[in-house]
């Protein structure tokens, strides 16, 4: 048995079997989905996953950076190079390497989703080690052949609600519509993410906002037309599902310039003659105006600062984005949100999501922010703090301040599909561990514990995310 | 029942079985309230408390703060519009709104602190909802009627061995003569706060310093004569039982001119041309120049830095001040309190007593600084941080530095006089909590965890009060 | 009894009995002490220890501190002065004084490392207190005068792996030398800590510069004979078993500027004429000239960064460093090093192992960057955080994002010899406790936890110091 049932609860007799009963109550409700990096054209095409190195190993950066940092080559696990330069392509022999190398994964929740994923998707019960090595691959690229093994029916299997994709304002949305006119019953929606339209120091920002022009027929020359862009593309989106953006800014820095400032600003932006300080200030002017358009159009915003993407310029160079080089920095939410809250923070219609990759933040700045602005809620913990000790802290330090209903429950962010139901089963589990001691000291009643649960489990995301 | 006699304590039985002797040892202590903000007219007129929702809701910020931030009006709460526009009125109406609503405060403090409130001093017994929202109204609203709840009868019945109060350094300290005159023997002391007079940020700055003048006959037009100002109300509020003053800085940050440069930027200041510069280095100035005071005149000065006030401006418009908008930002010591302490960090006389809303200056910074200079100690954790996982962390954190004996004990810093004996309770419940687990993982012995909770309880806040 | 035989495990017995499984696995093994401050010249020489009180109280800054912090009289405790002026200089006094204020230890790993070495060391098991002073002082005394109680009986005792000293990269090692040729079997090796010839703010730079050169013959008036008078020093430390360099640097601050700028800003700092900012850059570009040193002879580089030294101007003046008033203030590493990675960070032979003073720090970014750059290993919790709520919070926030193998074990780093395998015992039942959580709560296997655990203890420290 890889995975106890009374796993990440707590030791002490009385409050693991509070936990258990908690657990036992929510175990089996719909896995809400509102956030994550999944590929819509798994669902509208419905072919079969392939390769399990493929499928669980060479795309996840959780998995890689770690290989990496205890000094194995990006090559011999499989992640391509951009230069097209020859890397292992062999499944088996990636499987291998990563099976020898299980023990690094150790007291992180990579090994918990991992061993939750072998158990329950694939029936493996014996560790994975070199000596097991072949049986996994075997077992999973032999399951992997099965009707039930195609994405539709994972969707199925994992008993999803919504599942909710990211993609680029730019995006034509077709793997969406195809899901839409295929009659399937699951329920696939995008998310607004303009990023690559939204701050100029995205690679080809300048040629991104000349198809948007081309997109829309509004001109992105002009910053009325560049607002009417996104407005439209919005718009495109919530037609295809979407009930919210997403915004990944290097900082939570927000403005609130005069529409004549706006104006200027964006002419220098456009002319490609901005320096570091007035592309900070388009994309905090930005982020107001995400947050005015949500408060018309009831879009929910998410907001993910913090992250120093592609810190070692040589990885970057030879793979490109997304390779496990994305490190955190310092963020500062109080000062920064202030000029978008000074605008629109009392607005009733407007409801933003704030994540954080610096915990330091939550207790002084999150929690208190979000227990005052009926705009604000807190996403969970993102990330680096997407485990058993980071979600029992957010917990612990969040819940004292902004108690649980200005939380949004868990989302999975992951592009490892199979993987779903493992990190809402972790997410579940934390939350029924950190229930149960509350009941256990007393600061909960039994009976307010369930109806919590079920709330987080269930009903604030689905609230959260107007679905 | 609403409060178990073992909340708050660790499940284990080894470890509750020494939490529960150690409370049982120091629960009936008497209360030292050193700092907070109750309302010194209570005890000198001694008249009834009358509406519940007037007494417990509407002048609580951690109550509507909280149902604000679910999007419920602060019309509809009752909190006063500066405009004299109509807001509700009907304390019944008020606490039915509240009732509907208490769920949102699960696993907050404020919820900790009520429920006890409700049955130690109404005793209510079950839980508050819409169902029992009228027996709870009637039953507060009945007690205050009688004698038992008048000012005086509960200060006596709750056991407070000492009471400060806070006053603006322009007080006329009526109250606390009044008290004094009457012969009553409950001990309640002014602090002194020099904000209004010491901030030129503070609304009516240099009107303030006019009256100041006023006041004391000292000429607050010059550097030399506003320092005597200063010299005159401190001793002017010793007289009527002062031992320490409070300051409520943005920051922490002192400074240490010649009094040459002190002078020529206080008439800056005076002269109202400051930039911001200069009005964050006069308040930086101001800090040592208190300290210089205190370590002459023996009163302890409290800093609480690190509170962006009235955060939203909308609301800060319509409401004014302390409504639940105020929002911690980072906080620096190390830095910013050097000047202070170059010049009299070994001053034998001085106390300064640090409190903070940034937990990550704790362990970083302020142990290793009150584990150092003799003139420090460190307040215990405040607001936000007033809290079960709060206090936990802040001993975890604080103790392997700075130990016990750098430490003042509890602080209620409340307007809620009802809730007082509810919030020393927690604090001593989290203290023997604590004080438990280290006996039981064999780091203290039993008859030293007694002593330093008797210590923690009452001998610190005493001595560090110099009552 | 001092210490009971489950000190520092979970109290749940289910939990306590997999720790103390795991203890007696990994109690017994070899001590690798890789980086501290022990004096050579005592296994050199092999001369008695002379008094208790000079041996444990005087030259322990973690003691000395709290005694001061509560008023205490650095005369009254021997602590020497600059001026030569008097200061308390019988041993007995200096302990009694001591004795009579132990309680402030309560709750310390001071605490904890004092009775593990008074009981295990010295047989002795009442408290410290008053009444026992002179039975302890004569205790520690008599032992003293013993041959089992010379430095090299108690290295063997202590069963010592190999040793690391830090010395000056104006050392002559003498005493390295001579414990070498005396044929001794203890290993001692000596560190490379160029501070005194690399920070520009260091006393004397300018003449230990001068000294280096005359040293090396490098001509250190340029930039390129500087460079090289580091390379045959590291040269000369390896010779007496040096693995490892050391920087005590104020910031993580790194730089790479092109061999011209690099060539410029040293001739700026030679002059003497170089400003604040400079002499920062300096210090950056001397942390990536010495990883890239590293990167070619293998010796493995420590940054130990942000510890305000000296903050008391008066204590400095009148005592001089390490004094108890060293102060961490907030640290950066993600933007700081990003110039040294860029340069050599994906280096196979290079490993640069990161100490912190700032825990915000080992989430947000120490534990990404190990967990992604092959070159970074995470020391362990260092000075302040050197107790056993410190290196648990270490593990509970590092270990699910960095994994254990990204960590390099313990650091005792004192220069309280006595207390070497009190020190590592504490970090080792830490280990375990850590360690049977997770087996608890089946986050791993217990066959595992075993594995680990003798990695932690005894492999990882070995291998990361590449001895």
């Amino acid at each position: 048995m890889l995975n106890h049932p009374d796993r990440y609860f707590p030791v002490e007799p009385t409050v693991r079997a509070i936990a258990r009963q908690l657990y036992d109550g929510i175990a089996d409700l719909p896995l809400v989905c509102p956030h994550g990096h999944t590929n819509p054209e798994w669902f509208a095409k419905n072919e079969p996953f392939t390769d399990p190195a493929q499928l669980m190993i060479v795309p996840d950066h959780y998995i890689f950076r770690m290989l990496v940092s205890q000094g194995i080559d990006m090559d011999a696990l499989g992640v391509p190079r951009l230069d097209g330069g020859e890397v292992e392509a062999d499944g088996r022999t990636i499987w291998r390497l990563f099976a020898a190398n299980y023990h690094l994964f150790r007291g992180t929740p990579t090994r918990s989703w991992l061993d939750h994923t072998f158990e329950h998707l694939f029936g493996l019960s014996e560790p994975l080690s070199p000596a097991t090595a072949d049986k996994y691959y075997d077992t999973v690229a032999d399951a992997l052949t099965t009707a039930e093994f195609r994405p539709r029916a994972l969707f199925e299997r994992f008993n999803i609600h919504t599942l909710a994709t990211t993609e680029s304002a730019l995006d034509d949305l077709a793997h969406h519509r195809a899901i839409r006119d295929s009659g399937w019953s699951g329920r696939v929606v995008t998310t607004y993410r303009p990023d690559a339209v939204l701050d100029p120091d995205f690679d080809g920002f300048d040629e991104n906002l000349d198809k948007l022009d081309d997109i829309t027929g509004a001109d992105t020359g002009t910053w009325g037309g560049y607002l009417e862009a996104h407005r439209i593309r919005r718009g495109f989106f919530r037609d295809h599902g979407a009930t919210a953006t997403d915004h990944g800014m290097p900082s939570a820095e927000t403005a609130n310039l005069s529409p004549t400032e706006a104006a200027a600003l964006f002419d220098r932006i456009r002319s490609g003659q901005a320096d570091e300080v007035e592309i900070d200030l388009f994309r905090a002017q930005m982020m107001t105006e995400m947050a005015k358009m949500s408060a018309e159009d009831g879009m929910v915003m998410q907001i993910h600062p913090g992250s120093v993407r592609n810190h070692n310029a040589a990885v970057f160079a030879a793979r490109g984005r997304d390779m496990g080089f994305d490190i955190p920095a310092r963020t500062e939410f109080t000062h920064a949100l202030k000029p978008m809250l000074d605008a629109v923070g009392m607005e009733p219609k407007l409801s933003v999501i704030l994540f954080m990759l610096d915990e330091t933040t939550l207790g002084r700045e999150l929690a208190p922010l979000a227990g005052a602005y009926p705009c604000l809620k807190l996403g969970p913990p993102w990330w680096f703090f997407d485990s058993i000790e980071g979600m029992t802290r957010f917990r612990e330090v969040v819940t004292e301040t902004a108690g649980f209903y200005n939380t949004v429950g868990f989302n999975d962010d992951t592009r490892a599909f199979p993987s779903i139901p493992a990190r809402h089963d972790v997410a579940r589990r934390v939350d029924c561990a950190y229930l149960a001691r509350l009941v256990a000291d007393h600061r909960l009643r039994e009976d307010e514990a369930h109806e919590v649960d079920r709330d987080l489990t269930f009903n604030l995301p689905k609230q959260a995310y107007r679905y």
